[in-house]
C-alpha cells in the first residue's frame, strides 16, 4: 500500500524524523537517459522556501541514487534512492509525545498500529512527498519521451485567485496563527490517445487515487467536474471534429478522457486542499489517555501547503501517466 | 485492471451484449453466511425501472452463483457468478457500427484496441455495473458483520434537490431529448477506527479510485471536500472530545478520515455525475473513417443515470470497506 | 492467490462438484484471433479417457465463452469462460463427509477454513485444472504468434520409461488397487532471447511456481536440474558459439535460461508427480472428530494422473510464457 | 518482479558494484520487536569467509535501517535498509566489458535490456542475496513469534556428503581452477496447520518460486520429491494418527503439505545448486560483437557457493512463511 502503479511502480518509504526518506522505482524500461539534476531541481521546487506561507525547516533534500542507473541511463533494474533527513529536530516534538494534534493522523495511527512515531507526524508527514517528487521527476522524463508534459499551478488560496489577494490572505492568516487551503489545477498535454484501462484502471480513477493519497487533499475532479452535475447533456457535449490517431473535439468538457481512456485532448483536473491542521495558536485537544490538554505547537510549520503541493501534484500525475504509457504497450497484438 | 481491491478482490467481466456479465470475488473469508436473495435485491435496485429518467431495456438481472459457496456459507475459495444478458437487442446498434457516439468511449476504445464491440458500448457500458453491484452486495454483508453500513442517496439532479423540481426537470429533459447529471452523497456508518493504509492505500484514495471508475463520474470529494479549499484552518478543525477505541470529535469536517485512516466518525463523500451522453436527438458526429455523419440513437437509454447509480455507489463503497477491513487484520502483532 | 501471472493473468475458479469450473483471462492483447475449437481440443486431451490408469467420470468439458471475444478476436477485455460440471455425482462422496482421506487436502482445508466442500475434493480437486487447460490453450495461441511452442510428454511412470513396461505397471497397480506416480518432461521451443525478469521474476521461478501449483507435483527442475549438483563447473558449462539476437551454445546444460532470462535455446524442465493418494482399497484413517475409521473409496479415480497431467503442464508453461512475453514488451525504451 | 510476497512484501534492489544493496520490507505488522543485531548476525553468516571454497571479496555487509522501526519495534510502515558496497573493485571487471562470461547472465541481460552493468554481474550477481538475507532475518523473527523455525544445511557438495570428502573435493577443484555444486536441505518446524493458499498460492509453489529465484539453483523438491515419482501410492502414504489443531501422521512423505496447505508436520525440501560458472581457468567465449575471445577471470570468486547459500535459503523460506502467516489471518471469519 506504499506502492503506486502496476507497471511503473513507485514504493515510498521513510518517516519525517527517521534517517532518510526514499523510494524504489521499479519497471522503468532500460535505456532511458535520466537527468538527475532535473530530478534535484524538481525536489528543490518542493523544498521549504522563505516566502510567506512556508515552513522554516531547512532541508537540502539532496537525492542519492543507490541503484538502477549506469552510465547515465536506466538499466531496467530497480532505481532506489534516498533523501537524507538532515534537519530533523526531534526535540521539538517531545511535547507531543502524549498529545494528539487535531486534524492530524496522530490518533488514527495510534488506534491503527498501537504504536506511533510521534516526531513530526512520522509516516503521516508531508515530508514523505519528497520521495514522491523524486520518483515523479523520473516518471516525467520517461513520459516526455512520448511527448507528454504535466503542468500544475495554484488556482486559488483561501478562496482568492488574484496574486496580491493571496499574499494578503497568507499574511493575515500568519498573523492570526491560522492557515489556508486552496485549489491546484493540473493539465496534461501531448497525451497519446488510448491511455487508460477499463474498468478499475480508468485514467481518472488512477489519477484520483494518486491525488487523494496526497496529504490534505479533500477533493478531485476532472474535465467539468462537479459543475457537470448541474448541466444538461446538450450543454456538456464535445463535438467531434476529426478522428485520426486521436479524437479531436470542438470543446473539451470531458477533460481529455472518455470511458477512462485518453482521447488525445488535454487532460484537465482540479485538486482541493484543506487548510493545514497545525496552527500557531493554542489548541485544546486530548492526551493519548483521553484526558484534555492544550497543545502549543512549537515545530516548524507552513501557513499554507498549496504552493509546495504543486510539484507533488505534477509528480503524482507523471507517475500515473508513466504507468498508463507502459500499460498501453500491452493493449494490442 | 478489471480487478478492484487487494485483499477482498473483485474482478469484473462482461460486455453489454455478450452472453453474460459477471465477476469473481476472491479473498472472502470462509464461514460468512451469504444471503443471495439480498444480493438479488440489490441487483434489482439497479435494474432499469419504469420511472421517469429510466431506460426501457428489460433485464431480469438474475444472479447465478458458480462457486465459492457451500451450504449457504463462503468456503474461502473464489466466488464466481454470472448475470445473463437476456434482453440484448444487438440489432439496435447496427447503425452504430461505423459511427462514434460523442461523449462515449467508442472512439477511445477503437484508438486503444484497434477493435471494438460496438453493441451498446460493449465493455464501456454501464451494464458492467451489474456485476459490481452483485459483488458489492456480498461485500456489504461482510462489512455488516463488523457493524459497518453504507447508505447512498441522490443529493441533486440537474442542480435541483427538491423532489418535485427533480421530477419536473427529468420530464422536461425527456421531452427535449436531453439528459441530466447529478450528485450522489454516500455515508458510511459504524466504521471501526484504524481502517485505511498509508500512503497510497489511504481510504479516501481507495474510495476515489472506486467511485471514479464508475461511468459518468466526474468528481469525488469527502468530508468538506472542495469547500475546505476556501476555509481557514480554524474554521475547518474538528475538536476532539473523547479518545477510546475511536476518536470522537465535536464536528466532522474531516469526513471520518485523518491521514487516510478512519477515526470512527462517519465517512462522508459526494460523487458528481455528468449528464448521460446519449441523447434522444440527432447528434452530428464522425464515422470511424473520420467522415461526418449524424447519429440517430435508437437504443434504449436513460435520461438520467444518477438514481440507478445509487446502489452502485453503495456497492463500490462496500467493496472498498471490505478490503480495508481485511487489511486491518494485518496491521498489528 | 487463485490468479497466475502479472501481465497475462489467469484467475481460476470452481469446485469439483459445484455448478461449473471456469476462469477469467485478463491482459490478453486485443486483436488476437482465438480458435475456440483448439481450446476445446486441448480440454479434450485432459478429459478422463477409457484407457488404463484413467477415471471413469464422464464430463463433456465443453467450454463456454462469456466475454472478451468479438468476431473471433480478443477485444482486450477480460475473457471469462465456464466449463459445466455435468457428471458430478455428489452422493458418491456422502460417506466422506466425516472422514479425511489420507494424502488429500481434506484435513488441511478443514483446519484452514473451518469448513469444507467434501464432495470430490472441492477446490482441491484436480478438476480445477480443466479451467487451467482452457486458459493455457489461449495462452498457447498467443505465444505461437511469437513462434513459441510448448510440448510436454510422459518420461516415466512408476519408474518405467518403456511404453509396454508402463502399461504392465499400470495394469498391475490397478489390479492391486494401488496407484503410480511419474515424471513429465516439458520443452519450450522458439523462445526469443530476453524473456524473464530479475530477481523474483526469473523464468525458472515462474515456471516452478506454476508447476508446483499443480496437484500431486513434488519436484521441479530445469536444464540439468538435480544432476548439476554433483558435477564440476567444467562439466556443466555451455560453450557459446554465436551471439546474434540470441545466444547460441554448443551444449544446453543451462536449459535455455541464464540469470533467469532466456538465451534463445530450448527451455527444458522435468516435473515429478507422486502417486495418486486415493487408492481402491480400504484405508485406515480418521474422522474429522479425530476418531479412527476405515475409508472405502467409492468415487471414480485414476490409477495414475501423469498422462492426464501432460496437457496441464503444457497449459501452465504456456501461461508463464505468455506472461513473460508481455513483460518483455516493457523492458526497453 | 523484484518483489517477493503478497502480504509480507520484500523488494530487493541494488547491483554488485553500485553504491549499495538494499531492500524495502512492507507489510510487517506494527509492534514486532526487531533485533537488528540478529539481522546483522545472519548477514555475517552469508558474508564471504576465508575457508576453502570462498571468495576473497571483503565486505563488512553492515546493515543500515532507514525507516519503519521506532524504539526497537516495527511501526507498520515500510522498513527500508541499505548494505553498502564498500569493497567493489570495478577495475577487476574492465576486461569483461566486451566479453560475455559463459554460464552467466551477461548475454541474456544484454539481449534483454540492450544495456548492462558489466561490473561483477551487476544485478545478476549473487551479491543481491545480501539484501534478501537481511529481509529474511526480519521475517525469521516475525515467524518465530508463531513458533516457526527454519533451518537449512548443506546435504552434499560435488556429490559428497561426508565432511572430509567435501573438503578434499573443494581443495581439488580449487587446485584445478574448477568449481562444484551441491544440495541444500531445508526444514521448517513448528508450522501451524492451515498455512498456504489454493491454487497458485500453494505453499510449495511459493517456496519453489523463492528458491528458484536464487542464483545457480536448478531444482526444487519437497517431501519425497522426485523419488515419489517411482513409488506406489501404498508406499507413499502417510497414515493419520491424530487430528486436533493439526494433522499428525505416522510418516511424513508429504513433507508437511497437503493440497498446498500445511498439516502441522515439518516442511522438508531440497534445493539443487549447479557449480559456479566462473572458473579460475581460461575459458573460450565470445565478445558482445560475436567474435571469439578467451576469458581470463581476475575477479574474486567462490569455488563453491553452496555453503554461503545456506542462510539465503533460510531467508527465502522465512520470507515465504511470513507471507503465509499473514495470509492465514484472512482465511476465516
Amino acid at each position: 500500500m506504499n506502492t503506486l502503479g502496476y507497471y511503473f511502480r513507485f514504493t515510498n518509504f521513510g518517516e519525517s524524523h527517521g534517517p532518510a526518506m526514499g523510494g524504489v522505482v521499479d519497471g522503468v524500461p532500460a535505456g532511458l537517459p535520466l537527468d538527475i539534476e532535473a530530478v534535484q531541481a524538481m525536489l528543490n521546487r518542493r523544498r521549504p522556501g522563505s516566502g510567506a506561507g512556508n515552513s522554516t525547516r531547512r532541508e537540502t533534500d539532496k537525492i542519492e541514487i543507490l541503484s538502477g542507473i549506469f552510465d547515465g541511463r536506466t538499466t531496467g533494474t530497480p532505481i532506489a534512492f534516498t533523501i537524507a533527513n538532515s534537519d530533523a529536530r526531534s526535540e521539538d516534538y517531545d511535547l507531543m509525545r502524549d498529545a494528539i494534534r487535531p486534524g492530524h493522523a496522530d490518533a488514527t495511527y495510534m488506534l491503527k498500529y498501537g504504536i506511533r512515531d510521534h516526531r513530526g507526524g512520522g509516516r503521516a508527514s508531508a515530508r514523505t512527498t519528497a520521495a514522491t517528487v523524486a520518483a515523479g521527476a523520473m516518471a516525467m522524463q520517461f513520459i516526455a519521451t512520448a511527448g507528454i508534459s504535466v503542468k500544475a499551478a495554484v488556482e486559488s488560496i483561501g478562496g482568492f485567485s488574484d496574486e496580491q489577494e493571496i499574499e494578503d490572505a497568507l499574511a493575515h492568516a500568519r498573523a492570526e496563527g491560522d492557515t489556508l487551503g486552496g485549489v491546484v489545477r493540473c493539465t496534461i498535454k501531448g497525451v497519446p490517445a488510448g491511455l487508460g484501462e477499463p474498468i478499475f484502471g480508468k485514467l481518472q480513477a488512477r489519477l484520483a487515487l494518486a491525488m487523494m493519497s496526497l496529504n490534505a487533499v479533500k477533493g478531485f475532479e476532472y474535465g467539468e467536474g462537479f459543475a457537470a452535475a448541474g448541466k444538461k447533456g446538450s450543454e456538456s457535449l464535445d463535438h467531434p471534429v476529426a478522428l485520426d490517431s486521436a479524437l479531436h473535439t470542438e470543446q473539451n468538457h470531458a477533460g481529455g478522457l472518455l470511458g477512462g481512456i485518453s482521447t488525445g485532448e488535454d487532460i484537465t483536473m482540479r485538486i482541493a486542499f484543506k487548510p493545514i491542521a497545525t496552527m500557531m495558536r493554542p489548541i485544546p485537544t486530548l492526551r493519548t489517555d483521553g484526558t484534555p490538554c492544550t497543545l502549543e505547537p512549537r515545530g516548524r510549520h507552513d501557513v499554507c501547503a498549496v504552493r509546495r503541493a504543486v510539484p507533488v501534484v505534477e509528480a503524482l500525475a507523471s507517475l500515473v501517466m508513466a504507468d498508463a504509457l507502459l500499460a498501453a504497450r500491452l493493449s494490442r497484438m
